[in-house]
């Protein structure tokens, strides 16, 4: 599928080309996922998002793991399902266990079915809970 | 708003009122949020949840704010403000400082956008992320 | 809140005000609930959806009820709280028992919640299930 | 695709193993769709999800075919593909005819319709609809 | 993948192959695409479907792109990769051109970011933002 | 609600402080609305949205207001109701007339629609829309 096609290496346009030259740089190997090949037809949105991500899914006061977590929650809800595995692979990279991979998506199970109760039940926000 | 009313304690039946008293043992307060007090009117289902998110929620490979965190990445995703606000609070009571809530708060971002670029983009999953 | 304004009976196109009679008619009720007076503002479109929705939920080879909970399931899942309020109150007018009423939200629950286990897992689609 | 291997019969755990026994004597087939297999590489949370499901869609206020359209509603409106095609083999063997299917699909579509134009309205809650 | 087979002309009835017909004078083409094949199971709903949809994306106060982007956006952010596909197909026969598509897709990009932002962070709508 | 609170002026970091003076003279209005006052607790995430925003959001090859009415219509179908309320005010002040306000509505409803109907039949993308 796609709605564009994905860039090979020698088609890039110069913006895309350094992108892709620090992808690489950043993790240490050759290869570029399909992702950014798709994004590459727009070299100003690939290198804003690239920056940004890769400023946000750094070491902060959260660590790198747990970032990759939040992401594969987030695309789960969304039914991203590109996203779901590149993360998925990214997170094992970064030292997902199977038995964290197990709680993680039980987590994210449980979450989706207390979102559809409280949607169906109409449940109101307690006063307690606002900031 | 709500579809069901929120019951109080003297109203609740035999099996929600064992419910109430573990979640008042488990967490040490005696505050029963508006959830519970919604899913009361299901005896059966509010144990079936109650236990089940007790122990998806523990500690276990995965520490329990990174479990907050989890459970309020997918209720963003789904809209379900209820949730986003009773888990920021719980993530804020098991330690999620204003520095840690701003990274995650700017990974949820970040996943949203790329989740909308992926879909708009249709791009394909790399056969390197097929488990 | 709102982006248009909720239009009084008094302020009403002509097409406007026919669906609004016709609505009256069918559910033999003077009451427009708020979701009519929003979409008064375009008669063409008010009319369109009012006689395919007349339609739809009308006795079939479904019953109105059954309607009705695949209505607040879809609902749900999309997280409308004005959809899910109008129409548990259109179900219980139809005869949705609170027995009934807990088991259907304990099922969207169970959906949900395997949606979720599904859409990280990345499951394909078994052949047995392909029409 | 997928994030987790599909196991098969000789590489469960026990308690999976005992899983699958019950699915197949609960259903009269020796077929385990892909899910459960999925599923298997956390017994506890298959135990508990199976267990749970086989309660919430049994006969009770509600028939299990209105059970199985509420289930594919849900998943429509989250597009879980995966979910939509299970359940929908099991409605058609639970008795769904194509009259029945063609009306339910445009049920969500109507559903679904609505859904967008009252959240594209900001259309709130009449007072009549709160329980 | 299907939940229903997708027809061919031989087989239509009559009331889908008027449908059919009016598809392809509409249009210019002979191509029905798979949507209509799997919808004309239902000619009621096919019929009422195209004749909507024929009307809300032709030439109005919005020119026929701009619906067309409208289109793609919701279909994005529900995942409907068929309702991408399709329609981002007809926008570049409207005259989307690679700068606008990569415009619009970062649009897309940045609404799904500051939706989860505002979401996450629970934000209350100014009063001046209410019609 | 809100997780986070508002800030006022006054208590605004540096880094804050100079992007709220970017969308005061970029807008011509003294007026910063809620969503930029619960961002301003991360200055970092704030900078980086605004002027992205900015950017991707002024005149290019597509007019301001379209890309105001995409950014609604992907808000509606994530039911950010905030997002929604915001963007229909400036898509007002941009010139969307009530024509083309319900024009661009009953897009969004058709959309909605018809990914509802196209999920729920599981119909596959045709070759003919690949890029």
């Amino acid at each position: 599928m796609g709605t564009v096609p994905l860039l090979d290496d020698d088609v890039l346009a110069p913006g895309a080309r350094a992108v892709f030259g620090d992808i690489r740089a950043t993790r240490g190997t050759d290869y570029i996922n399909n992702f950014w090949r798709a994004l590459a037809y727009d070299p100003a949105t690939l290198e804003a998002v690239w920056s940004r991500l890769k400023h946000d899914m750094a070491p902060g006061s959260l660590d790198p793991l747990t970032k990759e977590l939040v992401y594969i929650a987030v695309s789960t809800a969304n039914g991203c399902s590109y996203c779901i595995h590149s993360h998925t692979a990214a997170a094992k990279a970064k030292g997902m266990t199977p038995e964290m991979h197990a709680e993680f998506v039980a987590v994210i199970g449980m979450a989706m079915q207390t979102n559809g109760l409280v949607q169906a039940l109409g449940v109101e926000v307690d006063a307690e809970f606002r900031a």
